[in-house]
């Protein structure tokens, strides 16, 4: 009787030992953006808002997630994930970029890749039509990482990367904003109900690469060729294999100077702290003590979502490991 | 007799803990520089040359010193020896900037404080005479961390920095060396005996308090408005008070993906490593493994100094907190 019962325990033992190694054996595949992180108030928005930004971060994420469910990189789904976002007058990159100061749109983004820690970034620029595509030009067909201003832009054109001009990146809505802000002398964006609008997605592949990639018009009449953490290896956007990938969004002289995005993944490197506990200690406590508002949204390599901010509102959407769909603004 | 021993046993350890103490309240004050990292042959280097270098870092670390000697801060430190090194066509920063591709100049600075964490940099300038400068000021009379190109030009007119035209940066033996370059159609800087130049200086001030600075001119013969890791805050300059003061200078590229400056912090702060475990880790392992070539100068709170390279050579001097002053090249 005793033997039959040990003989039991060990089948029982093996069969979840192959439960467990056939688990281990499915690569998940997933991807998260998010829209921008700010300070909304539920009930100013309206539903007609919502669902427009809903629905259109629906078809980012789902575009993405198609080329992850293909066999296609983490860094082909981050970078047409991005277009879809920056090709929408909804957020405030590519088509949808705020103005300057002066009146003009200066954009910025960056990627990176998980697998060979390769980046690319492109800042200051006012003819691409997608910055995005240029910083993974920049990745691949450099030896560089940053290029800034006109330079980028000869650059991106000689790599066939779609040039436009000014026009393309009017719109009547935000022009009349502008106006406003300059008629008021208002220098800062720091009014109530103003969110950040960056657009960033991260995204893991069958093969087990992450990639992280961020895309942003900037902060609101910005002076003096600003820029912030969305170009910034390190501190917008930040991807490494073994740890995880990650895409802020926020106030991003803080990012910058609390290097975000490269300290939550030192803080899994050298700490041992899982995505979540790293990501929760630098937005919610290390930067809401700074009064710096803002979020990230990342992935772990194995498929772990970590959507955080500090704000009341991050525009966020993601296609999880079991291919679960979820947009939310709050 | 035992009595008395136990007294006696008692006088010393209040005497070796007054004299602890003593040691502990006198604050240390010092300062580092260096003038670039390479791979250049001890023998292909003249006397006259070596002499001509070293003379130039003792004057400019005298100065910075002298600052911190008269209870100036860290900051001021930092900007006044950078200054200097900006001014000397020795080094690849300021008037000895070496050409673009275009041949023209672009200059990058940045500049930390260490008490703050409030960080300033400028990117892609050919106007500004002293690019370190005018990082500060964007540090001390703006919102933002990083301004680039045109903007930042206009902001550092805005602020009385000293503004020059392109003649101020003509030198006719680099003038000849681009000629060379362009006649090869030499894309990069890889040629043996070519330092990378950039300048940095790190200081610890009676205060306690940190201060990092770096300025360069970037990569010879660079094109499309490349940015390297000097005006990247994580990357090429990073100042934390409780932890050091950190200025890079190498292969850029590497070091922003390496994020280098702020993983020297982050080990020290995760992994409670000292400053030289971090920096040798980082430097002659890490970087190592990837082909990076380049090295750190760094101080922390106590006024440990650490100068790590992984090539043969980095200019480089410093004042220690005993007042000892010391000028080395390999």
């Amino acid at each position: 009787m005793k033997k039959t019962l040990k003989f039991s325990g060990f089948n029982i033992f093996i069969f979840i030992t192959f439960c467990l190694q056939a688990q281990a054996d499915i690569k998940p595949i997933a991807i998260v953006l998010h829209g921008g992180a700010g300070q909304i108030a539920r009930e100013q928005m309206t539903d007609s808002t919502k669902k427009a930004y809903s629905i259109k971060m629906e078809e980012a994420i789902t575009i993405g997630y198609a080329v992850l469910k293909e066999g296609g990189s983490s860094l082909d789904a981050v970078e047409k994930t991005i277009r879809i976002l920056e090709d929408s007058p909804l957020f405030n990159a590519g088509k949808g970029a705020v103005y300057t100061a002066d009146g003009t749109i200066e954009l910025d983004a960056s990627i990176m890749c998980g697998q060979t820690l390769k980046a690319g970034a492109v800042a200051g620029v006012s003819r691409i039509k997608n910055p995005i595509s240029a910083a993974r030009k920049v990745m691949t067909h450099t030896e560089h990482v940053m290029l800034i201003g006109r330079g980028a832009e000869s650059f991106a054109h000689t790599q066939g990367i779609e040039m436009v001009d000014e026009e393309y990146f009017f719109d009547e809505k935000r022009w009349q904003q502008y106006l406003n802000k300059k008629e008021k002398g208002q220098l800062f964006p720091n009014e109530e109900n103003e969110k950040f609008g960056t657009v960033g997605v991260v995204a893991l592949d069958i093969k087990g690469n992450l990639a992280a990639g961020t895309s942003t018009g900037g902060m609101n009449f910005k002076k003096y060729g600003r820029v912030g953490d969305s170009p910034i290896i390190g501190a917008g956007t930040y991807a490494d294999n073994r740890y995880a990938a990650i895409s802020a969004t926020g106030h991003g002289e803080f990012f910058i100077r609390n290097v975000v995005a490269y300290d939550i993944i030192a803080l899994m490197a050298y700490k041992k702290w899982t995505l979540k506990k790293a990501a929760q200690y630098v937005i919610n406590d290390k930067l809401k003590k700074q009064g710096a508002e803002g979020g990230i949204i990342a992935l772990d390599k194995k498929g772990n979502i970590v959507m955080c901010f500090n704000t009341s509102a991050m525009f966020r959407a993601y296609i999880n490991a079991k291919g679960e769909l979820k947009t939310e603004i709050f």
